[in-house]
């Protein structure tokens, strides 16, 4: 360690630290008559959210609720779990934001691990909470979040309903300072093995990761993508890594922000349109989900704004979303990354090449943000070249990456093995510092030897104008150890077999884009593939279904 | 203290502490080939500008540089200075920046205060330091910074010239992580009475500040400052709280940046044109002298954006540059302070008024930035209503504030009494958050038991079209304790005298804006009026000067 001059930073008076209430106070100095819009039944400007956030950590601390609680919040998107969002973590609770993707085990299994001891619970989830509470080992009380009439529900030890805490509360609390290494939200990520396990955040980390989300989004004038005169809805649950922390980030801004509740097709068009949205966030699925919702070709996108991650953005939903006047961006992160760790950027160099180039660009995982940094690894731990062509494991360092995973000492060590933490995506790195993932490590399919990307197989096959949707998988094959298989979800009325795509994939083959041997010779036309809890390829389920079928020999499977 | 769940970053590995070379990183994976210009003689892109620090940190060790030392710079504005800005904090080393405006025995004393170990000098000031190494305590070597055929100098302790040690060394060298508390970067600040005061700010603060600076300028749409396509010169000192840290923020989004040397008003109007540049801040009497300069009505302006700080921005200044294209915004902060701590804004509410009073919100201090807090405090440590009338003196709290000055355990103490950092300024903060300073607290004139701001009545008389510069001291008055005094220079060809001045401002007591005993009854004109090394009206000087003038009855003071 270098011998540099060390000014501690005196605790209390001279030092402030990162806490979370200094995001909602900076925004609320901006812009206090900007508002918070909760579907069509709710509406409100910055000040009366700053009053309702102290009314409910008053409602809380006379609950019992105090620093060090695990507090579970199970809610679609809403200005309550807004503020929840901040509410908690600023009484020194940690937010456990639960997926109410995950199967009534699951999420039991995520209560009981995280400790959660108050659970705020949606009158929707009601009954899931009822089948699972005998077996709640530390709860000890319940809140009703409802938007009906009906202020109580059968919870056990249930305080109240919200609204009603909140009108009776104070609208007035003095948020005490304390070390921003505290612990300020908690959630669970599902791998495809194993129990969910639990990454978490400190105040320090989510201020930062907030100030550089601000930073980057604002600054960077070529893919300028948020200002605070956007009208920002997550349409990411709010569950799902804080929605990207764009909520912290809009807030911070003084940004007018819309939460449309469960995500409705046809209610996110409607707010989009009423509230005039112009800046979003999502994953592919979703989006396609909403271009193709009913009456959506009748809307006006012109102008929104709307990054994409969680799973590749692929060249036919750029171009899709682009014909219907959205500018999409991509972006990379996961769960155990806070999320944001690169994103898509056009920089001068690549503003000399066509507008086909540009858009190369565009959808890539991106540069990495400031103060993260990204390596290719191999698996011994030694670095690989960053020339755009070497691929390896993507790792990982940063000011807000989890430490490690909740009571899980052996899988925290692999995740930060060789002290950078893995990803688990294969990558390359080119010169200028572009992140391009190629597949998840277990999603490479490894067939005579070579290496063939899942992702870039499903790119070029979306390109095929029959293509609705695809996932491809690699699935046993005596001669070539694997083979890739491709499930398709072809548009309604189109033809498709192993031939079609065959020579659709032809082409590329002949331009050395892709090997002869990447071309599937098997093939499955389906009406939909299997998702995840939060909307990517369940690939899992996938090679579960394809070995079924394959073992039954079903009439749909298309050989060459 | 909450009993909140603590996790302490892992060292090394786990956690990646907040340091300047993060920021450097950055704006390399932007734009690596987006340009670095000083003056007419270099120009090269970022990814040079990268190596180029690596070898000055190989050339730096090489010479004996080490983690803890002080290495001190005497250079006008220079790429050179911008490459010290990174290389000597990155070796862990702290940066001293020398203010080359004072005088000989006060840079002696700074450099011995601060204990300099290196120093490089500007060919220029060679002079300067042969006067004064004698008395230097501390120094063991030195460096040539020169733009001239001349590679060598009489200075003790040579190394060498800059651009031969950077030629000779290697272009990479591997940064080390160390504590983000230890110092960076240090400099001195002259208050009227003692010697200079050490301030110091270590890695965290500059990049927390840097941080927010980028949010603040790049995410406010109504007051959008600064995007990385904009193309920025400092027409503030280096020496001067880093030309308030800009550079950093440049760097951090890869932004195209122009150092001009010696502030020349012709050469800084030729940069302005020859280089596009859109994003300045300056000090009101350098913008003045810019806008005064010669051929300056020749140049075009349009859609330059100014950052306006260090001294009250008035509205016939705001005025003059608007009709000269330009968009200028106030800014408040002072070295103490790193310096940001508010800026100009309009927000949703001040949109709705008048061109007049949007202009208006635009000249004042502003609104705290991100994790920035005002306060107003009487002398006994209570805090003040905002009401937007209640004056008192401005206190601050943020995670970049000096933590004390150098060796100066007393006046550190008065800085931070009450636990909240003292500026020394007297201010109101309205509803909304906007800070107005009224006045120094020592520049404040006492009247007959009341208080008028001499920045009001600066601001009122400089409206009024013969004056072209004024300064308002208090000066000691039998009967009233003290009175207004203002010193003007008129614009050629314009006369002024105290009834001229008395009929112009009897308009705003009129109006009520001002108190009939606020109109000054003597006033002086003369030339030119004394500036600080950092181009502020220097009061101190001007009280003295005054208090001659009256006591030989000097013919050019005319008293009503």
């Amino acid at each position: 360690m270098l011998n540099t001059r060390v000014i501690k930073p005196t605790p209390g008076a001279h030092s402030t630290p990162l806490l979370i209430k200094n995001i909602l106070l900076s925004g609320q100095r901006y812009e206090r008559s900007q508002e918070i819009v909760y579907r069509d039944i709710s509406r409100y400007d910055y000040a009366t959210f700053n009053q309702r956030i102290c009314r409910l950590a008053n409602a809380l601390s006379a609950a019992g609720v105090k620093a060090g609680d695990t507090v579970a919040v199970m809610d679609w998107d809403s200005h309550r779990y807004l503020e929840c969002m901040f509410a908690i973590p600023m009484l020194g609770a940690v937010l456990h934001t639960i997926n109410i993707r995950l199967s009534p085990d699951q999420i039991l299994y995520t209560m009981n691990h995280a400790e959660d001891i108050f659970v705020l619970v949606n009158a929707e989830f009601v009954p899931i909470y009822k089948a699972i509470e005998n077996d709640l080992t530390t709860v000890t009380n319940t809140i009703l979040l409802t938007d009906g009439d009906e202020k109580t529900a059968d919870l056990p030890g249930l305080v109240g309903e919200y609204e009603e805490l909140l009108a009776a509360a104070e609208p007035t609390y003095e948020f005490a300072d304390f070390d921003e290494n505290s612990v300020a939200t908690t959630f669970y990520t599902t791998g495809t093995t194993g129990n969910p396990k639990g990454v978490y955040f400190t105040h320090r980390q989510l201020v930062l990761h907030t100030m550089t989300q601000a930073a980057l989004m604002g600054g960077l004038d070529s893919m300028r993508l948020f200002g605070n005169r956007d009208v920002y809805m997550p349409i990411t649950p709010m569950f799902h890594v804080h929605a990207w922390g764009i909520p912290y980030t809009a807030t911070l801004l003084g940004t007018k922000q819309v939460y449309p509740g469960r995500y409705e097709p046809e209610m996110l068009c409607k707010l989009i349109k009423q509230e005039k949205v112009t800046f979003s966030h999502c994953v592919p699925t979703i989006l396609q989900m909403v271009l193709n919702a009913e009456g959506a070709q009748d809307y006006d996108f012109g102008g929104m704004k709307i990054i994409i991650g969680g799973s590749a953005l692929n060249r036919s939903l750029y171009d899709a979303a682009k014909a219907k006047g959205m500018k999409l961006s991509a972006a990379y992160g996961m769960s155990e990354t806070c999320p944001l760790i690169s994103s898509g950027y056009i920089n001068l160099e690549v503003e000399q090449g066509s507008e086909d180039e540009q858009a190369a660009y565009s959808i890539k995982a991106g540069v990495p943000v400031p103060l993260a940094e990204a390596r290719l690894m191999d698996p011994e731990g030694n670095f690989l070249e960053h020339d755009g062509k070497t691929q390896g494991e993507l790792v990982l360092r940063s000011p807000w990456l989890t430490q490690g995973y909740y009571k899980e000492p052996e899988k925290s060590d692999e995740l930060w093995a060789h002290g950078w933490m893995h990803t688990g995506d294969v990558a390359s790195i080119d010169e200028m510092g572009f992140i391009d993932i190629r597949d998840r490590i277990k999603d490479v399919i490894k067939t005579g030897g070579e290496w063939i990307s899942s992702l870039e197989l499903e790119d070029l096959i979306s390109k095929c104008a029959a293509v609705k949707e695809v996932a491809v998988v690699g699935v046993p094959d005596p001669q070539w150890g694997e083979r890739p298989f491709a499930l398709i979800v072809p548009h309604a009325g189109k033809d498709m077999d192993a031939r079609i795509l065959r020579d659709h994939l032809k082409q590329y083959a002949d331009e050395g884009r892709i090997n002869k041997w990447a071309i599937p010779t098997q093939i499955a036309c389906v009406t939909e593939i299997p998702k995840t809890s939060v909307g990517k390829l369940n690939k899992k389920v996938i090679r579960g279904d394809i070995a079924q079928w394959q073992e039954a020999e079903a009439p749909f499977l298309s050989t060459l």
